[in-house]
């Protein structure tokens, strides 16, 4: 029962890789929003597979169908369920795999605890399922309204674009097959994904993310502090090893004077701040502070560099991976990693609302 | 209504800085598991205030109470209460602070989001809240059985201990106030904890944790991954700014034929692993090796040297921070990321008992 | 953010009336369950419209499709989504409803709640949204294994059956229409509802359950009391005004020692009842004895007889009901009763596991 | 996990009958609203025990501590902790009870179930625990404000009190022991009382409760149904055997053209009611219209007339009930239904603050 996210705009998501289709429904989408799947499949096609040279060529157009919630394109405050087909299913390619655990793969896990396991495509464990989330996604940005919620590309393997003040645009960030604003570096890591691929290899890396435009008052101590549902959003998304937010793990080498955000007023006399090493967050709650996070994204465990492993009988065996995979996931994590942003948004603002006594 | 973690194992924490007290109750923890308030006393101890030279001098003895639950010495299956009473509560220091939001506090995010906030002491945003947790987590620890839960203070600022690849025994780690189970390095650090307090300064650092003796299995994808849950759990733990598990943000420069973990076969015959760059997880479930991960905290936000800020009346004044506090949370940090990393593993536990339906 | 229930076995249902269809979504069913559609659709077909004579003719075969979850017939243990398709809506006989309010129908309150609604056959407020409840509850039977989960119309109006000590069979059930089995009775009452249509009217009426084969030790004490969650469970389907468990409202005018119910042992040595009087729970738990309940109905709101009411610009009409519809819920009720059911069954036993802790 | 009530303002309880004390936590209560312990121990006073000549002996004063959650005399929006410590338990009267299943209590159910129990007075299944609801209750009351909820006694056993139109003051309803505010009916019960008590016997009956005041639009369909959770808060109750709203049982036996409501206009133009069948909600949204229901109470298991029952070895005994107890738990049980009701009111009103997206 992990398959759900959010305590009042609440997202399940369903779906194999290789099975009928995958989708999500979200429960607790205030009605009157306009929507319509337009509204979704503008996110999606920046997640869909087979972009351009970089990515994995299965070739789903991943079009989305909203089965229900939503009346002459608004929104009813009913569930809202998405549907997306599998459309380039390719089941006989994944018959070596359902012997085997191919190794820093699900495989293992899953027969540990479940028992049982879909081989095709990874099943439940391939990263397709991130598709759902952005579509969900899509819908919690019509909640949030004028946010903006930017993730991009700041490192490939050792390749690191150099740091920005200014938050990129989305053109900025689409301007390049990879997602870094910064193109000579774009242009370097896309160069360097060609040669690990051609190598039969695969690299990771950081993205950076950032919200503006937040009120403070969002977040609910003591557990469920923005910056806590905002790490478990992130370290949900497959691939990834690890999140900081604000000055993250190098604010750990500042003493307090050097860390301390002073306050300061703006022209109308708005509470800001100086810095931002807090990242946009103060004891759990956002502070009006852009909200600066960063995410850690392993290697793309499938390489087809052959590998030894052991088959589900425990014995060795040499394999190498044979599927469509994408050599490094961060360029279609970017609007993954932005879904996941704005469904804590979402849900954050949502339970912000009981917060004060005076406004009921 | 985010004071809550855990799903089936739930805890509940209560209480203000400067109140009656502060306390837990646990609803979902099974019956028949000893327990006593020594059980719980015995981690308490190592959290409480005014332990060594290097701690705040507050004098709390942190002495906790079981008020139910518990019937001659063992677990009811009911809710248990435990309350921790606070005795040396200086009220009268807090006058100041309700006049103003010191930097890099919670004070203005409390006054944004609830139009009130109880000053003395930081009130509920006050780390004495991690009490409560360190209480509740003695209990999962009374489940969770044989699990080896092992933190330590890995860096103070820039003072780092190398790597280890044994995990420290508890008294190691308890050897010298830092906690730090190198014992070099922990003299340097505690020198120089002792020179930024008398500058009147702070220090952040890491906290490294591994988990021994977890099977594989645990942790409930999509979202409730056993990562996710425990970034989560880490990241609600105030002062925090960053998580990584296995390879971390620094695996993000290997490539993947670097990266992936082989499986190997154990004298016994059971799977492990050569490597262990996952830190124990896989596609979001446990994988029966060494859970290990790491935790950045941020310097104290409280320092005696002067500051500049604002009143709530949004007036600039200088203030310099006079509370009983730590000049680095660190060593009194160590017990509560046992403490919530113990509440993951028992709640994951319990979760993951009706993953399989033969066995139901 | 209501529209899922139970905590383990966690059932989300989506759809309006008609929309493009309706369907839920499992999250928690354990894995290794033999689940096909077959299994599904036989439960549908016993709630499905146009069954027979005295239920409504709208002509939807009610056919499933399993959409994830399922690998080669068998649960994976990852989220079910079982989709039914909307295919004989006639949304043109629903534009007279957009604009007023039906008497004792939802839309008053849907216009309150939400500021708007799905006019077409109730939207979400339609009965038809139980269908995706059965679906649910054919995979909670799963779970559950050998209950006997039997429930049938014991009165409609004031014709009622005579007590039965045994509880009736599936086909005893089935054997009439109006799915009463005493014959005699369901003769009258299946005349007595031909009356009322041809009247322009409608009937309410009472069902009873009973569940066989339950262990003692469901129910999670104090909230989450087993009859308290079939009381939810009950009164969540549309059109109930009642729920009583054992010896109910009558039994208030018993005295204590009347009331009571004596163990005993039976011919194994186990413990039983010489009555039941509790209907099967002691204390929130279940006992070892049959649940035995009733759920009372109110008469179809929507009658064809002319009925005076306000439109949405409160302005008083006269107005009769058109669309296709069921003079008495109760036969197809029969089905969602037993489903509903089942899926705090299924619940209860996963919640169950983790009520001891020696077994953990 | 089952001592939690509520989404957004929810209540977890703890204790057992003759342990240290129960209490009670809420988190999710608004800041802002002004509380006190006296708001608190007025509510208590009306359960507590030893009140007159028909209620139990056992001398509890039930005088709560706010531990938490409250400075200045106003919520902080942190969680609000209310301890009730136990001072007259006299756990020696209970020493037999540890040794067999007294008939129609949970002794044997909690044995199976969690393989151990306090047998003081019960422990956790003792009605006791509700002091904690009535505590939570008179928190709920100051959220939802001037809403009328107001629960009597219209039955014991057969004697029962005619309909009235009217809802009975506070006043009228404590008029006497038994709380039922028809003066004549409340005599009769009283005396009916004392003759069971003088029997060693107990006696059950009906309470009324209605809430009035509460806008159109609370409850979250298709599950969270005002009524269904109001069913659910009620089942809860230790005790109660069945529910039912508005028309209830006695509306199966209606015509829908009898029991349909038509709508109207009240003086000022708003939407109101000719009749109330419905009890107040339509769809399981409420309707603006008083909320009216009935909860059934079987008569108190604990009786001092001998009875037989089996020891926990499964050997014969017989057996008298000698614990203090009351022989008709309605009066004391009033206050709690009222506590019950007030809490839904609290968490529907927070979970409907997001229904409409305009308003976000």
């Amino acid at each position: 029962m992990g398959n759900q996210f959010g305590h009042l705009f609440r997202v399940v998501t369903f779906g194999e890789s290789h099975g009928v289709g995958i989708g999500c429904v979200i429960d607790g989408c205030p009605s009157l929003l306009p929507l319509c799947e337009a509204d979704i499949q503008k996110d999606l096609d920046r997640r869909k597979p087979g972009q351009n040279a970089i990515t994995t060529q299965r070739a789903e157009s991943d079009t989305c169908k909203i089965l229900s919630g939503v009346y002459r394109g608004k929104t009813l405050g009913t569930p809202i369920c998405i549907f997306i087909p599998n459309a380039d299913a390719r089941s006989g390619d994944y018959d070596e795999i359902a012997k085997l655990w191919r190794p820093s793969h699900a495989d293992f896990a899953y027969d540990s605890k479940y028992g049982i396991r879909d081989p095709r495509g990874g099943g439940r464990s391939s990263a397709r399922e991130t598709a759902a989330r952005v579509a969900a996604g899509a819908v919690a940005k019509k909640l949030t309204g004028n946010l903006n919620i930017r993730a991009w590309v700041e490192s490939v393997h050792a390749i690191s674009m150099p740091t920005v003040r200014q938050t990129p645009t989305l053109e900025e960030v689409d301007a390049t097959p990879v997602r870094c604003p910064d193109i000579p570096t774009a242009r370097r890591m896309e160069e360097f994904i060609k040669k690990a691929r051609s190598e039969g290899d695969s690299l990771g890396g950081v993205i950076h993310c950032r919200i503006e435009g937040l009120p403070a008052g969002l977040g609910e101590p003591v557990f469920d502090r923005f910056e806590a549902e905002l790490a478990k959003a992130m370290l949900s998304i497959p691939a990834t090893k690890g999140f900081e937010i604000g000055s993250g793990f190098a604010g750990t080498c500042m003493t307090g004077s050097q860390h301390n955000d002073p306050f300061c007023l703006d022209e109308n006399g708005g509470v800001c701040f100086v810095k931002n090493h807090a990242g946009g967050v103060l004891g759990g709650i956002t502070s009006g502070a852009t909200v600066d996070f960063r995410v850690a994204f392993k290697p793309t465990p499938t390489i087809s560099k052959e590998q030894h492993t052991l088959t589900i009988t425990k014995e060795s065996v040499s394999f190498s991976g044979k599927g469509r995979h994408d050599p490094c996931v961060l360029p279609r994590a970017v609007p993954v990693v932005e879904a996941m942003a704005a469904i804590v948004c979402a849900d954050m603002t949502l339970r912000n609302l009981s917060a004060k006594g005076k406004e009921i």
